[in-house]
């Protein structure tokens, strides 16, 4: 979905790597003595940098460590924090159902004596006996939904024995409106769902104590001898570029005071269009105009194209009898943007609301040639499926136009 | 050890990227019909080209699996295979000690209950109770000795219920002489060895069978989500740079006839000098001089600095009453050089010879202050100890200098 303002600001990150460059395993960094020793450190301070500029995630006297991909950080946080608990038995890894599909694949896959998927985090008790992880997802995946712990507190006192991990991947003001600055045991963000380079492998985990970022950078190292260099370099320049149209750098942050208003997205979209679309038959005018979109600051450019397509998305269903959408979060104040707005998730959650209760994936495959990925996968039940909504503009406006033609 | 190397040839290797390029997870390849997803194109290109070059590897009908190095490889073949058989019960890993001290821990840390490592091949009875996977590392880590299975047939037929994996991280000219095309099942090379730069976590998997790659693949989606596509783009150019330095492209390689011999490497080494220097205390002479190194093809400058490395090694070895160094293999035709030579392994696999047996690393260490990995990790005693051979110039002139102290 970044590519449009990429290709318009191709100029903002230009790297020229010569042969001689990056040869070794280990790089030059303060982060060495922590034994943090593959960790980039023009990348941390640009990753830092960039959490103070966005207010999304304290970072002050925190861990900063990078992994392939935050799904590599999330293996390294449970099997890290399995180590680190001290009861002899298998730890268990839980999330709040409809969870992200990849967590009980990725935990799974190794089979290992040492942790297991235990499922919906709602319906877990803790007890003494074993110790757990549970990964709260905010702003969720696949709902959009914001989260919070949510295992049951069995009398033990609040997390007995279990460890939180946040995987904030969609905590940006593209997909949500900033609250306050996160402040957790583990954090996790990826440049994926930041920058868009989903191509460069690149996540990163902020973290409190040193001997669990210690352990997590032993599972990274034992899986992949650490994390490139080339893509470590390309993701620091990608940051800086970020940052760069905020006329920003690291001594400026601090004394930045609220930024411009978004500029209004209305000229990126038309709902209205889409809606006399629906009833006229007309294929044409549900084409978001990619044409149209102007220059701007990366975080407002990606804001207004969410904000667009979300209204594409509810003008498109609105008043079909087939499925329902998860509903716009109440409308908070973003201490980045400084203006007021509902959430912008990432995937449209869809619901069948048909009856007989109909399997949704399917429906919405052979009714409207639409990829989903089904409610199981999530720990829900068939009747809800994924749908993304990140993709490139071309590929939403076939979406849209699909969906308008639900009854 | 080819810093110099590309230090003087830094132009060969020129790369300019921009801030739209590699977005995405997905690259448009032919892997992808196979369900190999990941794999940038140009790089399955490259990969086969240079192997088809250098005549180390059979390349055609095989299936090209790229990995976040090649640990990220045995891991996901280790997985595979183990997923692949019919047995119930933990598949056992191993490999002919002394073996590379990363295998171990990299299965043991999973604690999974489908792998287990069982240590060395040559201790293991195969059965039909479990089936096993044998890893084959030819020349080996950390000994340089060419290797074959080695796991003991139980009267079951060859392989009964077992597996192979070569780990053919130092099968080029470099390091010793290539002899034919390897031709296995699974075979695993790391862009570390062959261009030397391991910060950019790159290693291949050449497959036979496309169900196995499929499943490799499949733990690297779930591992990684496939491999930066910054750092396979990286290693596209640097592979691309070797080949122009013997004028060769996928099309000329077949006409190619043998290579010009190496040029002498005499005038990169002193080891007259090396053992002059032993005798008279002089430190000065013991340098390598780098700046010696003349312009030359890439496979032709490593070969000749390992050549020149290891004299200097026997030289500062001779007639110490302390440790023995692994003999040099009786030499043989390489068909990429055109020439006869003995091997040139990356590592120095020392001995101690003292009476009581003495613990080696800890020798050296604190006799000579010369960082080694102790025999334990590699499956052997601690008499034996593992130095590496192919650090910078500067590093291996102060440690042949030390060595050279020896009685």
């Amino acid at each position: 979905m970044f590519e449009a303002y990429w290709d318009a600001h191709k100029g903002n990150c230009v790297q020229l790597t010569f042969a001689n460059e990056r040869l070794s395993y280990f790089v030059k960094s303060k982060a060495n003595n922590n034994g943090l020793w593959f960790v980039f450190e023009g990348l941390d301070d640009a990753i830092r940098d960039l959490h103070r500029l966005v207010g999304n995630a304290v970072v002050e006297d925190r861990h900063i460590l990078v992994g392939t991909g935050s799904t590599q950080l999330f293996q390294a946080a449970a099997f890290a924090l399995s180590k680190h608990q001290k009861i002899d038995a298998s730890t268990a890894v839980v999330a709040e159902a409809p969870y992200y599909s990849c967590y009980p694949r990725a935990i799974e896959y190794y089979e290992s004596r040492i942790l297991h998927w235990a499922g919906d985090a709602k319906k877990y008790v803790s007890s003494s006996k074993e110790s757990y992880i549970e990964i709260v997802t905010s702003p969720n995946n696949p709902c959009g939904a914001p989260r919070q712990a949510a295992v049951v507190d069995n009398g033990l006192g609040s997390n007995a024995a279990g460890f939180l991990v946040h995987d904030l991947a969609y905590y940006w003001p593209t997909f949500t409106p900033i609250s306050a600055a996160a402040d957790h045991d583990i954090m996790l963000f990826t440049l994926s769902k930041c920058t868009g380079h989903g191509g460069s492998r690149i996540g990163w985990a902020i973290v409190k104590e040193l001997a669990i970022a210690q352990k997590m950078a032993q599972f990274i190292e034992l899986n992949t001898i650490g994390v490139s260099q080339d893509a470590q370099v390309r993701a620091t320049g990608l940051i800086r570029a970020i940052m760069k149209g905020y006329n920003s750098n690291s001594q400026l942050i601090k004394s930045l005071g609220p930024l411009d208003a978004a500029p209004a997205a209305d000229h990126l979209v038309q709902p209205a269009a889409v809606a006399a679309a629906k009833d006229s038959g007309h294929d044409e005018e549900l084409l978001l105009l990619q044409d149209l979109i102007p220059e701007r600051q990366f975080f407002h450019f990606g804001k207004a194209m969410m904000e667009a397509r979300w209204k594409g998305v509810r003008a498109a269903l609105a008043g079909n009898q087939s499925v329902t959408v998860q509903d716009p979060s109440a409308p908070a104040h973003c201490t980045f943007m400084g203006t007021t707005s509902t959430t912008y998730p990432a995937f449209i959650w869809l619901k069948s609301i048909k009856e007989p209760a109909e399997d949704c994936q399917r429906f919405l495959k052979s009714k409207l040639g639409i990829l989903a990925r089904a409610g199981e996968a999530f720990g829900v039940s068939n009747q809800y499926a994924r749908v993304s909504l990140v993709g490139r503009e071309s590929e939403v406006a076939v979406l849209l136009h699909r969906l308008a033609a639900l009854k």
